[in-house]
Order: structure tokens, then C-alpha cells, then sequence
């Protein structure tokens, strides 16, 4: 086997096992996916979606008064499994199980935790998953969406788990947290529903997309548009671009981290003994073989038009996506604990603690936790135990 | 026009025209591209590469004694080419003319500078330009090289130009310096030809290829790899992956940069009036546009081969590659002045002051001069005129 930490990277798994290495023990009943359909969906574009169908996962019990929700919004390449296992025998629980479940910070005893599969969900291959996207068959046509599936953004993620809660008779929500495009999601939630969200916990995000990740979106997705494959996004009757896209998923891999990670771990180690690279194109360091490992496990389940429009949301993405850049954020009232690291390369601290300097401008609480790590923008889904404690304390403080 | 910055970001005068901004005039005579020949050059592999031809510059004048020289070496997609003009009308002169000329800091009264095209040079398509590689002609088979041409690395590069130095019946270099890959040559140079180095002036660089620098590396050159017309690199008779060279550069045009140049200059702007990017996947945001402007420009004169071939010598890079990482670093005994920016994303500051440390370790004297600004590792070039000061005081400075 040619990359040696192939194991530990299949697929999804890969943020999971990893976060699966605390010593907490997992959340514990079994978890079932359910679905939910909005039967009519309207962008914020103004076009229409039939039939968006999307999964959703809920831990604990919901109260009587339906007062004790909390909504966990999901990254880029993730999906709505925050918690628990599917089967008593899976390898690795949801990505942040080391903070929901009886006695953890985000108490399942106590809250009732909801998570959400977005549209548009990467893992559209994923059998976990249920999403409703380009890769998806347009009920008008019969035949898949492709490039057609109208352009859709975090304002628009936000609206899909509303017409959930307003299935679900839920109409207030004692906290909403995420990390990365959950952290955008949580934003946009506390600035658009003032009237819902109680509290609000970004977690390894900012308020805003600025151009320099504006441009790096453009870049992840550079090698799908490239891959001969993509054909435009008309690919679901042929092969589709698995090449792009696990290029596409290795450049986010490596983004995601810090070079602490590649350094630390990996350095001039060549990925097989006795291959040096010097000798030929095909010897490669072990960080370029974990790194091909790493996209071409994730690639297997996710799809490429989906990746692309989620790059399209996140570059869109300013809190409230209203006249001004800042006004959305100076719309949030409800309290918010923002967690980041320094060392993320996405979403940097500065633009992070600029976030947090307008919203607390006209007297919004704001409070800071930086996760220290070596993972650099992962560390907001592996570390996240280390901020347990203010999770914990922030969820059982008075709201207003 | 789509881009309204794609006349500045033309092909190479980009980095040049920048430059020039500064108030110096111009290194005044006109350059002459020459070119010389090593007729059997022998790689640090063992292999064996015929009439290796190389372009060379040089500005000043060369004295009696041969001892008033001083070497420039290249960054990735630069050349020889480091200052004045081939002709009066040029729109930029080479890229380090702030430093370089009558009076400057590199006085070319004093001092006889001499820069060399590099082989598998990127440039391969400019007609200012002289190199060897992938895209030559093997006079073996009477047909390009392609992917057969025989890997090389920078001890390579600094080998080729020894060749031209005992071709001039030059012994010494009163310094050596050099920008980014530039820096590699110089602390190569410094740590293999240590009888001939008096003085090494490293400009945002370090002493080895980190494990993060190899993966950044290989996602630069993953666009080239996935167009379809690369065909293993051989596409010499055929239409060239020139969008695939295209996004390459795209990426080491933002890694190069820094976010307080994304942010700063683009923000969330968007590429034309009207077209909101939320409307289309064809409507841009400008710094989108200003990448897509500045890869396209910079592929037309570039090899795509030229490209992977460059990428692997510096992916392969240790200063002195012996047995250990560091022992190359001991081996510099000539004084260092090493420039760099704390804003670099390619060669961060940690790893510079690191390597600093290693070269003082043994008692070696090394300086460092921090460059500020805003555009990150392509500060070394726009900003090096920070440093004149630190730059002639090192020249005039006693060796050992």
C-alpha cells in the first residue's frame, strides 16, 4: 500500500476518527437519519426548487415547551452527523462528539441538538446523506439538475432549517453554533432571525468572505473546471470528474491544516523507502501521497457540481447579505462566543477578531476563545473540546 | 476588457513594471541577452544532458583582477533578465533595477553583476529567454525532450552557472544573492563553493523545502497534470495544456501575494458593474478576473514541463543535499545577510529565522533585515529597495 496512512483517511471517516480519539465516550443511543421535503423552495435568487428533500439527525429529547434546541450547522465537507454512531459497530462517531451528549458541554440530557444536511452537500454519494443539488433529478425534467440547479447561498441554508423547525413546531432556538461554513450559517441565522436565536457559537469562521478566500474558492476549484470530465457539469449519464475533484479536495485538506501538521508529521519524509524522489516524477514525499490519499477517499462519495456551489455560497457569503458589508452584523442582539485558533489559514484571526469588534460595536456581549493546536483550521473540529467549558457555561447563561 | 488590471499584469512585466514604480532610474546602458554553452553538463543524478545553452546578463563592468563579481540568481518565474532595459523603449527594466545600476545600492561602478537564465527556466516561450530543458530539442533523437529530460535540482542550477564563471575565468564571487528560489541558489552556492563565496545575501528564503512548502509545490503543479492536452508532457507537436499552466500560475500568483494585497486592493468588488457574481457562475469577482488575467498572461511565454521540472527541484531542495538536513547550513562559513518578510506565505518567517540560527551556529556571522509591506513573499522583489542600505554596507564590508 503505497500511503501508509491511507486507513485513518477514508473518506469521511477522516475528521471523525481523528476526533474520536479523546477519551469521551461517544453519544449514546444509535443515531437515525431522517429526512424532511420543503415541497416548494424559494431561493434567495427568486427561483424555485421542488421538492427539497434534506436530511437531518437530532440528539436528545425535544421539550415540551420546544425551548431547549439547539441547531448545529455543518462545514464545507461535512454533513448534518455531529454526534453518536449510525451502528453500535461503526468506526467513528460524529465530528463533534467529544462536546454533544449526556453530561458533555452541549448536554443531550438537558437540549434537544438538531443538525441539518445542507443543500448542495458535498457527499451527495454519501448513503448518510440527503441532500437535494445539482446531482440531484429536477422533477420538471426527470434528468439531473447539473449547472442548471439554481445558485444558492448560506442565507438560503439558513431558510431550509427554518421550514425544518417550522415542521417541527420549534420557533425559538436556545443556541446556534457551527464551525467554518457553520460559523457563516450560525451568523446569518442570529442577523436574519433576531426574534430565534437566543445565543449564537461561530466557531473557526468570520463574518464575511474577504477576497483573499474569495480567491482561494476560486482555486479549490480550479482542477473540476479542468478535468476533462466536468463537461460544463453534464457528466451524470458519463464518468465523472473523480480526477478534479480529488484534486479540488486536496488542495482543502491541505488549506485546512497548518504547516505545524505537514511539518510536524510529515516533513522530507518520501513516501516509500528506498523511492527517492529525486529519481523519478512517480517517487513522491509522503505528504503528497497522503495528500492523494486524502482527496481520492473523499472524492468516492462526494460530487463535483455540488463542491462547486458550495465554493459559489461561501465566496457570496456576507452576514445578512444586505446593503452594507457590516449592517448584518450589527443585526445580531443575541450573546455570541466565538471560538477560532490563530493558526487558521481560512478564516485568519484578524478577520475573526474584526468580526467580533462590529458586532460588539453597539453593545452586543462578545466573547473570544482561541483553541490552541497544530491543525490549524481543523483544529475548530478536533480541538473543539478544549473550549467544553465556555461552551457549557455560555449555554446555561441568561440570554438577554 | 473583462480585467481591468490585465495591462499591468502582462505576461512578466508584471513584476517588473511594479517594481518600477520606485523613483531610480533605470540601470542606464542597454542590456544584451548573451547566451554560453556547457557542451556535456552532468547532473547531480548522474545523467548526462548535451549542449545545455543558457541565457546571461550582466550590468558593470568586470575588473582586471575578476574579483568585483557578483551573482544574481532567479526566483521560480523570473529569468536573468534583473535590471535596464534591452531597448530604450521598454515598458519595465529587470525586476531588481531599485537595487542594482550607477549609484545603487549593487553600484555597477564597482561591482561587475551577472545573472543567468536557469535550465528548464519557466520562460521558455520568451524571447528573452535562453535555457535548456523539457522543451529543447535532445539533440540525441532530433525532438523535444519532454518528460525524458533528466530531473534536476538547484545544486544544478548553481552548477551551470560555475560553468559560465570558469568559461569567464572567474574564481571568486564577491556575493551571491538572489530572491525566493534565488535564495536556494545562494545558500547552495555558499555551502558547496565555499572558496569561492565571500558574501551571501538570501532574500525570502530558507535553507531546505519544508513539508509544507513540497505539498504547496505539488498543488501548483496538479492544474498541468490534470488538462488533458499535457499528455505525460508530451505535447510538443500538438496544442500545449496551456489552461491547465494557466491556473498553475494562477496559484503561485495568490500564494505569492498576501491577503492585505487581496483584501486590501479587491475586497468583495466585483469583476465588471452590474454583473452581480450571485447571478451567474460566469460573473466574477475581480480578484477572480485579476488571477484568471495574471495565469493567462504568464502562460503564453511558459512551459507547462518547464513548470514540473521546476517544482521538483524545489520540492527536492536542502541546503548542500548531503546526508543530513542541516549539515550544508554548517557548511556556509562566508557572512549571510538574509531578507525576508514576516508576511510570506511560501518561506514564513519561523522557517528563516531558523535557518538563520543553524548558520550562526558555528560562529558563521548572519544578519537579518525584515522587509515590511503588504504583498507578502513578492515584497523580496517590489520592496527590496527597503534593504539598499543593509545591501551596500554588507558589499562594502570586510570578508573574512
Amino acid at each position: 500500500m503505497r500511503n501508509p496512512l491511507s486507513g485513518w483517511l477514508t473518506g469521511l471517516a477522516l475528521v471523525g476518527a481523528l476526533a474520536a480519539a479523546g477519551p469521551a465516550l461517544a453519544y449514546e443511543p444509535l443515531v437515525e437519519k431522517q429526512s424532511f421535503t420543503i415541497p416548494e423552495f424559494t431561493t434567495q435568487g427568486g427561483e424555485t426548487i421542488p421538492d427539497m428533500t434534506l436530511g437531518w439527525e437530532a440528539y436528545g429529547d425535544l421539550n415540551e415547551a420546544k425551548d431547549n434546541v439547539i441547531l448545529v450547522t455543518h462545514y464545507y465537507s461535512g454533513n448534518s452527523h455531529a454526534a453518536g454512531r449510525y451502528a453500535a459497530d461503526d468506526t467513528a462517531p460524529g465530528y463533534w462528539d467529544s462536546i454533544i451528549g449526556a453530561g458533555k458541554p452541549i448536554d443531550t440530557d438537558r437540549y434537544y441538538v438538531i443538525a441539518v444536511d445542507t443543500p448542495v452537500n458535498l457527499g451527495a454519494h454519501n448513503p448518510n446523506v440527503i441532500t437535494t443539488g445539482p446531482a440531484s433529478i429536477n422533477p420538471e425534467t426527470g434528468k439531473p439538475w447539473g449547472m442548471d440547479f439554481p445558485i444558492l447561498t448560506i442565507r438560503d441554508f439558513v431558510e431550509t432549517q427554518k421550514a425544518l423547525l417550522d415542521q417541527l413546531g420549534i420557533e425559538s432556538l436556545h443556541a446556534v453554533m457551527g464551525a467554518s461554513m457553520g460559523s457563516l450559517q450560525a451568523y446569518e441565522w442570529a442577523a436574519v432571525h433576531p426574534d430565534m436565536v437566543e445565543r449564537v457559537i461561530p466557531v473557526i469562521g468570520s463574518g464575511w468572505s474577504d477576497g483573499d478566500l474569495i480567491a482561494w474558492l476560486n482555486i479549490w476549484g480550479a482542477p473540476i473546471r479542468l478535468d476533462p470530465n466536468w463537461n460544463n457539469g453534464d457528466y451524470y449519464d458519463g464518468e465523472p470528474p473523480t480526477q478534479g475533484l480529488a484534486e479540488a479536495l486536496k488542495i482543502v485538506t491541505l488549506h485546512a491544516q497548518s504547516p505545524e501538521w505537514s511539518n510536524g508529521v510529515f516533513g522530507r519524509a518520501w513516501a516509500e523507502d528506498g523511492q527517492d524522489p529525486a529519481d523519478s516524477f512517480d517517487n513522491l514525499f509522503k505528504i503528497e501521497a497522503v495528500l492523494d490519499g486524502a482527496g481520492a477517499a473523499r472524492a468516492a462519495t462526494s460530487d463535483a457540481n455540488h463542491f462547486l456551489y458550495l465554493a459559489k455560497a461561501n465566496q457570496l457569503f456576507y452576514t445578512g447579505h444586505g446593503e452594507s458589508l457590516y449592517e448584518g452584523l450589527l443585526d445580531i442582539e443575541a450573546p455570541v462566543l466565538i471560538i477560532h485558533t490563530n493558526e487558521d489559514l481560512i478564516f485568519p484571526g484578524d478577520a475573526v477578531r474584526e468580526t467580533a469588534t462590529l458586532i460588539k460595536s453597539d453593545g452586543t456581549p462578545v466573547q473570544i476563545v482561541e483553541l490552541q493546536g497544530t491543525r490549524g483550521h481543523l483544529d475548530g473540529v478536533l480541538s473543539i473540546a478544549q473550549a467544553g467549558d465556555a461552551i457549557a457555561a455560555f449555554l446555561a447563561s441568561e440570554s438577554e
